[in-house]
């Protein structure tokens, strides 16, 4: 795996993601999938097993009502799975562009311990799946108890902390029931272990690990995870007082609410767009505004190599630390005392350029195969493309052809960022002959 | 003025174009500017001169009718103004720049010449005025005598001739009709010297002396020449043959037409969002799609140191070239035989970030303040930013604090762009201490 991994990391992950949601689109046709027992259709199973592997949480059919039990463990189970390959495998891509690169910065353990690479890849693999399981505990936990006191049965409400804490700590955004978190608008015991886990499980594992070993001593970070956090929390302010802005006085989302249920409403708002697509009020009764605010903020996602999509903080942060360096006219690309290459400003602008053309050509695409409005298609292009999972409420009345756009945004959305830097990356750079400088003019 | 260009262009340009807005906005407020003798509204006049100076085309009265022949002579001359304004300041902060980053690639004479930096200058400034004014000459001469075969007297043909060619070849997008150029959709000895002047106008004077002085040697053509052409060239091939697929049976537009007229409408509506910013069909009958593509293309927008505004072609095309550099595994970046410095980069992505970002938040301003839907705002915030004029009609609908927040954009369009690059490009670039070097997890 290791070896595949360094030689050609986008045929490892696309391999991997194409197998896995082929076995659960099977799962997801047999009869005993669907509550009324009969074969679900073929694009409603495609749709749904990438949905789940893709830790998306767009859907086509109710996830609670529509499938049978069984369907709910299957989907349940792929999105554990699609949430921890996307974990191990963005960590072996990490890990195999920093051995490649040179640099002594590794994701798990320092040089020191001397570990065989065997051993590296297995105990990083225990590691994620023994730290994402203990998270996910640890909310279910929490949330099991709420159910129970809100008067559902204790295996009802077991049911349904597991599936919330698994679906939140991965970013994947399906809920077991109908009403979804609708009714705990205003319940901090339900929501705020749901946006922690979200937002932990939006940062990487990376960034989990490293902070989780420096604990006290934020200093020793190193400079993604500074950047990561930073940028993340950044983020979630702004989104958070943007969304309460303009929807404070929506009578058909926060006005009905008192203002801590607000401030809750505003803040899981807020932080939903990184990726976890859970929503407290209806999205299709939002305003034109904070509409736009998601797509950008969905656009730019989480953290790199976690559950989350869409071009990643850190790719954002560059982009602004170099704003800054030429505003400032430094020559390098700085922050937090470190340098950043000039090779990752260039895998940046690859990065945004290649999402934001693959988000018009399927906008344009959408626009075309339906008659639905600008501001509609483009939340679904980049709620699929940034696997957040967030809705307007379009997605089941697609036509057929509209769904299978959508499944190809989340399968590339998730595996082509992850695989497109990670290749870029591994690059050789060697060159001999050095053509000579001429500089167009810009702006 | 050379001296200032130099040291604090961002002010020069900034002087120079609020002064010159504000005698046309107090020429255009006379009661005689008006067809009815009243005087105009003052947000009226300061909209229409910021959008003839700015040479955007954006109006929330129709040119025609609403102003008297004095004051539709005001905008022909801020038009002339403000395009002349716009090629000198911009070739002036470009001979700046080459000159600073000590590159021996000027934009007028080459440096055997040893002419003092006054009378460069000078003779930028006359060469300007000189081939512009030739260039709409040549487009009027063609025009003219069509609109008198088409039953005009010669008065009126002449001078429609001449707005037309100052309006085209500044990219200016007025038009001295009510019906602008709808009524001959299909008339190719009308529409096809606007289009090549639109064209030849979105290139920039850089690359128009360029070409005029190696006219037969393509070979010799400098860099930014060979990037401006080949961008826009393909930019309008693209554009064209997408509204023609979009609007080719779209019965409010294309659909009554023949094909030798769908074709003539298709490559009009191609050319234009570089930032010609005049339509044959309706607008607001266009397909969603249409829209959306016209967005993207109106955001690139024309050539550096032109009349057309946007992120300029060059710009699109060094982060493609940066792309196709990190795809192949090529640590440089390089364009016909010529590398491209790192620093065109790092100013290609804070000429695009920071453009987005304003398209952004102007779009959440007038989303808060008016209640249209996302396609239509969009729409008027990319033409204004990129000084383009297309409009879906919704201009002069928007309340007064939404037609403010236009001007803004389409004066920080027209001087943001073309002074914050040069700022950026004029800056001191030494550093005595490197930090040591970081590379965080992209994508
Ligand atoms: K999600
Ligand atoms: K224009």
């Amino acid at each position: 795996v290791d070896r595949l991994a360094r030689q050609s990391p986008a045929r490892l992950a696309l391999g991997v993601f194409a197998g896995v949601i082929a076995i659960f689109t099977a799962l997801l046709s047999l009869p005993i999938a669907t509550a009324t027992g009969t074969r679900a259709p073929f694009v409603d199973a495609l749709f749904t097993a990438t949905s789940a592997v893709c830790v998306t949480g767009l859907v086509t059919q109710p996830t609670g009502t529509y499938w049978s039990t069984w369907g709910q463990v299957a989907i349940l189970v792929a999105i554990k799975i699609g949430g921890l390959g996307v974990m191990t495998l963005a960590s072996l891509l990490g890990l195999a562009v920093s051995r490649r690169i040179g640099l002594t910065q590794r994701l798990l353990v320092s040089s020191e311990t001397k570990m065989t690479r065997l051993g590296e890849v297995g105990s990083l693999i225990r590691i994620v799946i023994l730290t994402s399981t203990l998270f996910e505990v640890a909310i279910a936990v929490i949330l099991i108890p709420r159910f129970h006191l809100l008067g559902e049965s204790w295996s009802t409400s077991a049911w349904h902390g597991i599936f919330y804490a698994i679906s939140a700590f991965n970013n994947a955004g399906f809920v077991p029931t109908a009403e979804g978190l609708a009714p705990y608008v205003s319940d901090w015991w339900i929501l705020l272990p749901i946006v922690i886990g979200v937002f932990v499980g939006s940062l990487g594992f990376p960034v989990v690990l490293d902070v989780l070993r420096h604990a006290r001593r934020p200093r020793r970070w190193n400079l993604h995870s500074k950047l990561t956090l930073t940028m993340s929390a950044a983020l979630v302010v702004a989104g958070t007082a943007l969304v309460a802005a303009f929807e404070w006085s929506n009578p058909r989302t926060f006005a009905p609410l008192d203002w801590p249920a607000t401030i809750l409403a505003s803040l899981f708002a807020g932080v939903m767009p990184r990726s976890g697509g859970f929503s407290t009020v209806d999205v299709a009764g939002m305003h034109e505004g904070t509409w736009l605010l998601n797509d950008a903020l969905m656009f730019v996602g989480g953290g790199s190599a976690s559950t989350a999509g869409g071009i990643k903080v850190t790719t954002l942060a560059i982009m602004l630390l170099a704003i800054l360096a030429e505003a400032r006219g430094d020559p390098d690309v700085e922050a937090f005392g470190r340098r950043i290459p000039r090779e990752a400003l260039q895998v940046a602008i690859a990065v945004s350029l290649v999402s934001a053309t693959i988000v018009l050509v399927a906008s344009l695409a959408l626009l075309a195969i339906t008659g639905l409005a600008l501001d509609e298609i483009l939340f679904e292009v980049i709620s699929a493309f940034a696997t957040c999972g967030l809705s307007t409420g379009i997605t089941a009345e697609l036509p057929d052809e509209g769904k299978y756009v959508l499944v190809f945004l989340m399968f590339i959305g998730r595996t082509g960022t992850m695989t497109f830097a990670a290749a870029l990356a591994l690059r050789n750079r060697r060159r001999v002959i050095r053509l000579p400088e001429e500089r167009p003019i810009i702006g």
